[in-house]
């Protein structure tokens, strides 16, 4: 299976770098956003990338290989994201933990808005197999976010009648982000990012939250 | 400019009750859900509605027209429900009225999710002119809850550094539901509503607030 570089460098370990794959990759993304998966033709994706439709085969056999492609590094992403959080404050602050992994879940979700789109409002075009396995990153990545909710309720921390749906909810924060983000707009994705991080401790009955003084 | 039948009745005033549009309305939802708009043919929504495409054709004069129709009335429902709210609860108890709009406007994005997928996540198929029209009546519907945040707060019973923000905030709880929602999984929509009336207050600094206890 090939995949395709993603803006932090070359992820297919067979290939070694492809200097048209981050093109590529933000071409397809592009145009999936701009038009839908199904609105866009696998010519037109290559002529926004400077390639022959020939040359884009070389690399995915189908327009759903390149969604599946763009599909898993984006999750990827994602998921080291939430992990790095965890790694970076760990489990015994829950409320700097939760603090910081909203704040760049949320921001991810603005900077990186276009794909970010393409990612999460196009798995019905993915086929069985491959949405099988973005649907497990996803729940890896919710099982994250689950987790520092629990670890928070265990500890004392955190109250809620469902962490289960109140991490829905914080999810629903960072991805919604992404539906309506446009650069140039009131505020920048740092803006929105901090802002956010200030909602999550409330919404957990954190005490002294909230985004005001 | 023909209109489509939305669950509550004939919008049409020129046609009068249009016994298929519902049937129609509902075809249409599913099949751009489902498939994207741009992945629908005309052809196939008029078979999911048990119509031919020359009857359909008689509606709406082209697939555009039909998701314009579904976004107009989609919309306005939304617009219906968030004013229905305050006028319902006024602005004397902003903590009563930010609850009650809430959960409204999260409970309709469950129970509705189909349809809110399509008049939230299609808005780029639109043309200029109806999308403009659309974004008119979502700005309305923004402003709605905008001003509930920003009266709490004048009110002193609301706390935030940027009410447009946690307003937009607010707007991502219910939007996103339509993304994630499926009927049968863990959550009926009424709890999910009820969850997220919770969560508003708090993120509007009032405390006392949260989901527990």
């Amino acid at each position: 299976l090939l995949t395709l570089t993603d803006v932090d460098g070359p992820v297919n370990p067979d290939r070694g770098p492809e200097p048209g794959g981050e093109r590529l990759a933000r071409a397809a993304a592009e145009a999936f956003a701009a038009r839908g998966f199904h609105g866009t033709s696998t010519r037109h994706v290559a002529a926004a990338a400077g390639m022959s439709p020939a040359a884009l085969y070389v690399h995915h056999r189908s327009k759903e290989e390149l969604l599946h492609a763009l599909s898993l590094a984006g999750h990827r992403r994602v998921l080291a994201l939430v992990r790095d959080a965890v790694a970076a404050v760990g489990a015994d602050d829950p409320v700097a933990l939760l603090g910081d992994l909203v704040e760049r879940f949320v921001e991810h979700h603005a900077t990186e808005h276009v794909s970010s789109r393409v990612v999460n409002y196009e798995l019905a075009a993915l086929d069985d197999e491959h949405r099988a396995e973005v649907a497990a990153l996803r729940h890896e990545i919710e099982e994250v976010v689950r987790d520092v909710v629990r670890r928070g309720v265990a500890a004392g921390a955190f109250a809620t009648d469902d962490p289960d749906l109140s991490a829905a909810a914080l999810l629903s924060l960072g991805v919604d982000v992404s539906r309506w983000y446009r650069p140039g707009g009131r505020w920048t994705p740092a803006e929105v990012a901090a802002h956010y991080r200030g909602l999550a401790p409330a919404m957990l009955g954190v005490s002294g939250g909230g985004t005001s003084g």
